[in-house]
């Protein structure tokens, strides 16, 4: 990406509001790399999106596990990369706040990682998340087969991914699976550098233990050439104050809608079955009107009356 | 479809259990057969798909509401019909039980209608319902301008769409929104006769009033030619005895599972919002652990065992 | 679009040469409404536009009968509406000059036009041509049911899909099928007068009469207050300078490589099932380096080198 | 896949002629099978496809190779294997003859080898053909770069792929890259017996020298516990009594089409580039009737006159 690139471009009407000038890249960039700690939440679909945005975050983290889920599949890359980027595509003509988009180990080499940032730096996303693993991945909650990837490959994977989105703002996360592979603090903190060194406009620092600890250690030893970015799943009851103190950049709650929705649903269906009535759950869930709001039926009317003949109404 | 085409084919295996010999499509005309009074639950996605049957629900609602805002569009044909074809495979493939699909006003002409039943039975669905409404539909409790089809030309539509799909058991619902367009019991009971000699195998009849009023007339005037299927969205505190004593066949619950997990996220992401914590929160969502059960990990895991070389695990 | 609204950005990097960038939209306009007359080529999927790019052509037409019969469909909207936006990313993400879209009669009303139009020029397309009849359509070609939009509808259709693109060059072509179904000349002059006032940028006057005297006697009328488009399929023995002549901006050879390819893949068919060898057909068809060459295989290559780790190659 | 999960079921009407009871498996392990050498012809869209099949062929050959090159992509894993599956169904949907489909190395390990079989056969496909190197691949005719698969864990992804499809005919077909990759004839009988013990219908051995030799090697070397398919695309001049003597079951033609079709759009782009008119290529190219007539527009015209009111036409 060489600064002498650069032109000048008079960009007029709608244009302006386009996707890929809607700044979402810049937004996702600013979060990542402000002072403050920001905090992205999952989202599946359009409709967790729309509410992410509406309830004020950020930005959306589109989370593999709760895409997979909401698709009926493991989160195991049984869903193909176009799947995934079609369900984006969705979430971000729902939405304008900024995309980080899980993208598990880039859906095989080098080559295939460079082809999903491109697609979905088209479709609207603002980032990439890239895991050093092996294509097919498997949940970090599931299991113990969780082999690394060679450095030098995953290196190559992350700079194929930054040249291959059309958008130099579109973001670039490192996330790293030492901690949950077992091999500790240290190789974390070489793959840390070295993926910094490859381009990477984050790091992603995982881990699956019930206390924030080894991600605290990680992040007091960093030094800081690029921001942390940390997913408390399963040390959710830290508070954000020692995040905070520990410089951390970006907190992700991971799959939050996801399972509130899953709870809800499942709530909903066993006392409908077991009453044959909806009228008991009638005024705890959202009215179509907050639906239609939502959606912005409005605008379809005004629509209408822009550009329907008057006779036909 | 004539029945000195039958022929007899020995299955084996697994092909037993296939999509097509899931025997979906005869239970889906069990159900709306059955003197017993039946629910369809709304789905709009495999994750709630599989929450319905989990429940004991006999079968889906594929809504078109629904999937609609789940993909961020608007109930007025914005999504195309292969877009919708590809989420009803996305919740047949993860579910046993029977789905019927919302299909609008077939998406076009008979032509298109038939196309999209053909395809809807090869993915699975058990049955497609289609409205005596134009192309493109508006949702019927928005808004005032529902001009209602041709009723000789919605006919023919019934019918290809009956001859489209492969298997002679899907079943083709006809919705009839003249209520709700305003033209009385008589064009309502006029169409419902002409649609069920076009092949309809039931008749689903439509409201917008906040009683049942309406619907029950109609089918307490009804002759029974074909089962009747109701939604109660609007009229939703009317005690089901009431449908049982007028001999509905199947009640639909047309989009709670929705309306339940937009009021989840909603909330859970207002707290989080506030909180700068899940730790609140963690209690009362579905835990990862249930949502691996409920896409069946352990499948995964043993397929691994048998499938994968032991040296690597 | 309100010139007010233009802002200016500094694009760096690949961000130039992006999709929306490529000054597509910008070539298509300067190709249509520049004084010489200009050609368009069909193309049906990204082998076929390579193809037309590599052989000279100024820009591509991606015509609904020939995309139809690629997927095996007929020219009667049978293929959905995002299908077509998926095979025109393919054929845009492989070429650079830019391809304007037959979009039918646009999928539906007004809200289906623009919403087509947003995701085509999402997707790399340059323009969208629309054709002044009810949907579905059937092909011009075929029968003689070719019943005409009503001009006013219409006219919101073209309108919504201008302001559905996000870049203000996006080209809408009205396509006139009033010679076609019969109407004559004038029928022909006012709609396109009112096409034109609707935001038209160009033009399409279609014929399907065996000489162009239809389609002359239109150009000889107009006030040229919008370029004119004409597609001599069936008047194809015309020399060209009868088109210099009458003012006409562009031609477009509507569906020639497709035909082309079948009746190619008929002989090579009919010779290798009667030879049953390839040995007679080797010289004459594209060698394989031919196709590497055409799809740039040497980048692959230069990109592993460039991503890979230099020990695994 | 136990025999005594067997089940009869009595079929009635369409449902014997859909996709599944086509009989499209059963018809390419009939061919694999046979005595008698047949032919496969490759297709790579639903036109190429219904080309083969009114030429005469007994199956269509779906490369990889020209699927790739007609989406504008490297036959190096570049399309996903669902946007490949979508492309199989165009051509399914438009055939009654089997498709046996090039997959790869299977698009990862045997998860998503098998959940590709599943989805294939859904779609129509009678059988798969999965070659034993890694994910992605590179074409075998391209660069020196083919590492081989472990054998045992190739064995796993076949004995997937072959539980995977839901009909127990669909035809598992394994290829072996050890000729190309060097590894000599030892090595590859060792794979073929493996491959054929995995649950392999059939083996193809694949080489990419300008003579059958090695290929002949090979057969002759062979104790036919299963068929042997072969490509005679780099040595196409071997008379194919050759491969009748050597008691090969059947030939793949695989990638003719593609290439004609390319030879013949390049030759048509220039000539009519350079003569700025059709009418010199107009007796040369398939005229719109037999694309009418291939596409069975006549079908859409008697379902007109089936399912539109008469009044409407």
């Amino acid at each position: 990406m060489k600064q002498e690139d650069a032109v000048n471009i008079k960009l007029t009407g709608d244009l302006a509001q386009s996707t890929l000038f809607s700044g979402k890249t810049q937004s996702l960039r600013t979060i990542i790399q402000s002072g403050d700690l920001s905090f992205l939440m999952e989202a599946h679909d359009a409709l967790s999106a729309m509410i992410a945005e509406r309830s004020g975050f950020a930005g959306i983290w589109a989370s593999g596990l709760s895409i997979a889920t909401a698709l009926g599949l493991r989160d195991a890359n049984e869903a193909s990369w176009s799947q995934v980027v079609d369900v984006i595509e969705r979430m971000s003509d729902a939405t304008t706040i900024p995309i980080l988009v899980d993208g598990d180990s880039g859906f095989g080499n080098f080559n295939n990682a460079r082809l999903v940032a491109r697609k979905l730096c088209e479709r609207g996303a603002a980032g990439l998340c890239l895991e050093d693993k092996q294509f097919p991945k498997m949940n970090s909650f599931v299991g113990d087969r969780h082999p690394l990837a060679d450095i030098e490959e995953f290196c190559g994977r992350l700079a194929a991914a930054k040249h291959g989105a059309a958008d130099p703002d579109f973001v670039i996360v490192a996330r790293i699976e030492a901690l949950i592979a077992g091999y500790g603090q240290d190789e974390a903190r070489t793959r840390a550098m070295a993926y910094a060194e490859a381009g990477a406009d984050a790091i992603l620092i995982h881990s699956r233990r019930p206390t924030a600890e080894e991600i605290l250690s990680f992040a007091k030893a960093w030094d800081g050439r690029c921001p942390i970015v940390i997913v408390p799943t399963k040390y959710y009851s830290t508070p954000v104050s020692a995040y905070r103190e520990a410089g951390i950049s970006t907190v992700i709650w991971a799959n939050h809608n996801m399972r509130a929705a899953a709870a809800a649903m499942f709530a909903l269906c066993e006392r409908v079955q077991r009453d044959e009535s909806v009228a008991g759950v009638e005024q705890e869930i959202a009215p179509l009107d907050s639906i239609f709001d939502l959606l912005n039926y409005a605008e379809l009317s005004e629509a209408e009356r822009r550009y329907l003949p008057a006779r036909s109404e």
